[in-house]
């Protein structure tokens, strides 16, 4: 059942963005592909491949981007009939270091209580690949990547991308690697989006499907908050009309302020008043000044701080504003059911209910549009008081809606 | 019953923060002036009080705060027994221009629907008066006054207050204005926070009170909230360390980025949702760039850019730190109820069912720890799904509410 073949032979060298002749060709090469199995080491870490100019990216603004890498990371082995890949889509600060030890913060994979052998999402059994998206910043082309035609950073010369974008361009890694269909895609927040893409676009292709505490459109507020952060970071001297890397400089203290606004929206109330209340910080008695006396004041600017060491100013541009643009319906004649018509794929939608940037009722509607076309979709809305970090957390209903779902899932695939 | 007398020459001149021999002693002019009552002109505007070196305000930090100048405006008439004053208490970035055309901005008074002749706060009826918040930036001293010391703006070297240190600056001008007792003390958000800071330090002068839409302690999301507000600012390198006054600049962009963030959470979700969705600003699809191609980033950015043109951004950080401090439990070892220990006084509480910032089940704590000394309480949760700012807006509920409390109280008052 989960015999393998060794693909490694398809992988450009770790950190190798260089095109060859062969990843220039990624359709025909797929196709031969198509056949061959995979032994990944789920140690290695740095996969690359990328599409030179002939293999543009065409965009949904109407531009094009090449070349174009994709960072990737694998974890366990591809059967010999190909039936049990499944693609994780990170959120709009993850990467493809769901499992493994992250390279720039040295902590452990921002999934690995969900994905690994035994888990939830069992590497023991399923052969799972996560691709930082285009437009991020660990390895993928984005704003911080060498523009060719100018021999510097793109910054704001980078196209502005969609949800639509990312999932093209992991459509195209994934034919390069020969994986034809998908067992299933999973995501949470923006991963949810590219999930719910993925069923609209590639339908065909995807077995099943479980969107994570996501929307199918983003919110006002949701959307007002991202302006918030754009506004932070653009607000920073030091972010220099876009050009900071170029200039040497990085918009420390604007990205900052922009992750400490995010992160109050990735809590609960509760989650806040339960983990802080009102405790003040390694002392007895508030200082009347603008220390942070308290320790929710402490841990938002450790939040700040820490973020800026991981991630790119503009790449936060970029991936907010393809979450903004995100609305399945509207591009599917503002009726959400169109995105899902004929339909084959299971889903299993999860919410959480102390979600409120992503809440509960944002699921249900997705579920209403895939009720509409009578696809076949469960739907669990996990009690927790956590918020929206929910899905990155300990949550031990969530850990068993989804395994249950891809043991079930499996069964059905045969395998 | 409404009989007035003139006490304008207890006044000094409009917008004149000289102190006066007169003005120097509060106390003793006070008490011969409380057998005075007024005809106020509700069309004058920028009243103040100075109090001199000899009446330092002793604030909670432990430091002192002289001189002390306090602007305020009156509206109605006070009588014969000086029974019918309101005090009303701003918010955060209110003022005292609270029925009239706002000095900078032009605009008519914050609270007008709410206050004025036949409104639901009559000023036909009852002498109105608001008084800038110490702190503030409408003339009372704060961050941006001069520091005798140095004869440069206080910046940083302004001491940090407190709810308590409002309300006794509040508690000095109206001695000094002869205003011994109140009909009652009305404000909502940071207004209603001195409602009760009254209640616990001065129930005794007080004959009713309506805090609207508040909380007897800061809760952990806002005072992240807070904090996210205040790093946006001190971010700006046009912030100076808080010198930007003396060096003649100003941190537009980071009180805007704090006044955007703010906004977010005076408006409900669904308030949002109904007021712009996701529609787009004068285009017809998106630019595919980093515009403010949504009506809500629009409204947003406007927000922030207004309201930089009329609030100080060192009084937005000791205002907001003013805010978090508020805890009445933990004044009164812990137990809220002993805030209220004795009150005699009849209280309505009010609260909104949309607003996530001040939520109802603060108003509720609040009603439990008046009920636990068997207080005089009622409690009005209105429902609206505006959010937060809904004690500034059109809200029936509320209006009737206050006019029919304010009715009753008066009644019991003998007025």
């Amino acid at each position: 059942m989960t015999s393998t073949k060794d693909i490694s032979n398809d992988l450009t060298p770790n950190g190798d963005n260089a095109m060859s002749q062969s990843n220039m060709h990624p359709r025909s090469r797929s196709r031969s592909m198509a056949h061959i199995a995979a032994e990944v080491d789920a140690a290695r870490v740095g996969k690359t491949v990328t599409f030179g100019p002939s293999r543009p990216l065409r965009l949904h603004s109407g531009a094009t981007l090449a070349p174009l890498t994709l960072a990737y990371q694998t974890y366990g082995s591809l059967n010999s009939a190909c039936t049990n890949a499944i693609l994780i889509c990170h959120a709009l600060t993850g990467d493809q270091y769901v499992i493994d030890t992250h390279p720039v913060t040295g902590k452990p994979g921002w999934w690995n209580t969900m994905v690994g052998p035994g888990k939830s999402i069992d590497t023991d059994r399923y052969f799972v690949i996560c691709i930082n998206t285009v437009g991020g910043c660990m390895g993928s082309t984005g704003p911080g990547s060498i523009n060719p035609e100018t021999g510097i950073p793109y910054a704001l010369n980078f196209p502005v991308i969609t949800i639509g974008d990312m999932v093209k361009a992991q459509k195209m890694l994934l034919d390069h690697l020969g994986i034809e269909t998908l067992l299933s895609v999973i995501g949470g927040s923006m991963g949810g989006m590219q999930v719910l893409q993925w069923l609209a676009s590639h339908g065909d292709k995807v077995f099943s499907a479980v969107p994570i505490a996501t929307a199918s459109q983003h919110s006002s507020q949701n959307i007002a908050f991202h302006e918030v952060g754009r506004q932070a970071i653009m607000a920073d001297p030091d972010w220099r009309a876009g050009n900071y890397l170029h200039e040497g400089v990085q918009p420390v203290k604007g990205l900052s302020v922009a992750r400490m606004a995010a992160h109050i929206t990735y809590l609960s109330e509760a989650a806040l008043q339960t983990k802080f209340g009102r405790k003040l910080q390694d002392r007895s008695a508030p200082t009347f000044s603008f220390d942070a006396d308290f320790q929710v004041e402490s841990y938002l600017r450790y939040q700040g701080s820490a973020f800026v060491d991981r991630f790119d100013a503009n790449s936060y541009l970029y991936l907010t504003r393809a979450m903004d643009y995100f609305d399945l319906a509207s591009d599917h004649k503002g009726v959400l059911a169109n995105a899902f018509r004929d339909l084959k794929t299971r889903v299993c939608v999860v919410s959480f209910t102390g979600d409120w940037l992503f809440p509960t009722e944002e699921s249900r509607r997705i579920v209403h549009g895939l009720n509409a076309v009578a696809a076949n979709v469960s739907f669990v809305d996990v009690i927790s008081d956590k918020g929206h970090d929910s899905f990155l957390l300990e949550e031990p209903e969530m850990f068993s809606a989804v395994s249950g779902f891809l043991s079930a899932v499996s069964r059905w695939r045969g395998i």
